[in-house]
């Protein structure tokens, strides 16, 4: 099906592109790849939205922080204008005077919905966790 | 939309007797509202299935550890034949010999797929942490 393949390479790229843009600290970039109502959860979080988003964002590239990421898709299903994708992510930080990037790995669990054409992040479940850290499973 | 209605409302059960049966220790009621093809994701561990969880559900239950626990649904949302599913959630076990309960809260994220007229996980993102554990969020 060549509808559900072109969807499949929207969906890559707009993997790509948030990893660059992050890389790149390109605020403006990551919020035109989320839905209006995104809701972001991370664990010993509550939900956040596009504008904590944004300023946590701005902050860290006020900051100078340096990003480095890789992911691995581990699975895309394509559900009409909607979709969810699997990564395995790993992701480094490094603030301007530390010597060692803080490095957190782990998988994304995330909704996207198709939005005047364009494939955007609507939910997004991050369970990364520092590497090297112990299991937080009881 | 009557069809709707009852799919969230079909959905709000299945929360209500997950919880039911982790409570009563019941192994082969939870696999029942899971897809054969299952994946949960749980910080600091590799995705896991149907088997990994049968083994832990049912050592759990040998070792007569004994949940608690409760749920707040803050979204569903139906898309056709599968959904997705928000939850904040709250879970306490308690081992024999033990005095207090060890307690996860946090949010979860999960994929519904309808599968021969029924709604079951199909995948599912754990967040939750330690009750008073530090934040995992650099």
């Amino acid at each position: 099906m060549e509808f559900a393949v072109d969807d499949e390479s929207a969906i890559r790229q707009l993997v790509a592109t948030w990893l660059s843009a992050t890389r790149a600290g390109d605020t403006e970039t990551l919020l035109d790849l989320m839905t209006d109502d995104v809701v972001f959860l991370v664990a010993g979080q509550e939900p956040f939205g596009r504008e904590a988003f944004a300023r946590a964002s701005r902050e860290q590239a006020e900051a100078s922080v340096v990003f480095d990421g890789a992911s691995e898709i581990q699975e895309i299903r394509i559900l009409g204008d909607w979709a969810y994708l699997r990564t395995r992510l790993r992701v480094s930080a490094t603030r301007p005077g530390t010597e060692l990037p803080m490095i957190r790995s782990g998988h994304t669990l995330s909704i996207l919905r198709k939005d005047a054409g364009e494939w955007r992040i609507a939910r997004d479940a991050n369970l990364l966790v520092a590497a090297g850290a112990p299991s937080g499973h009881s």
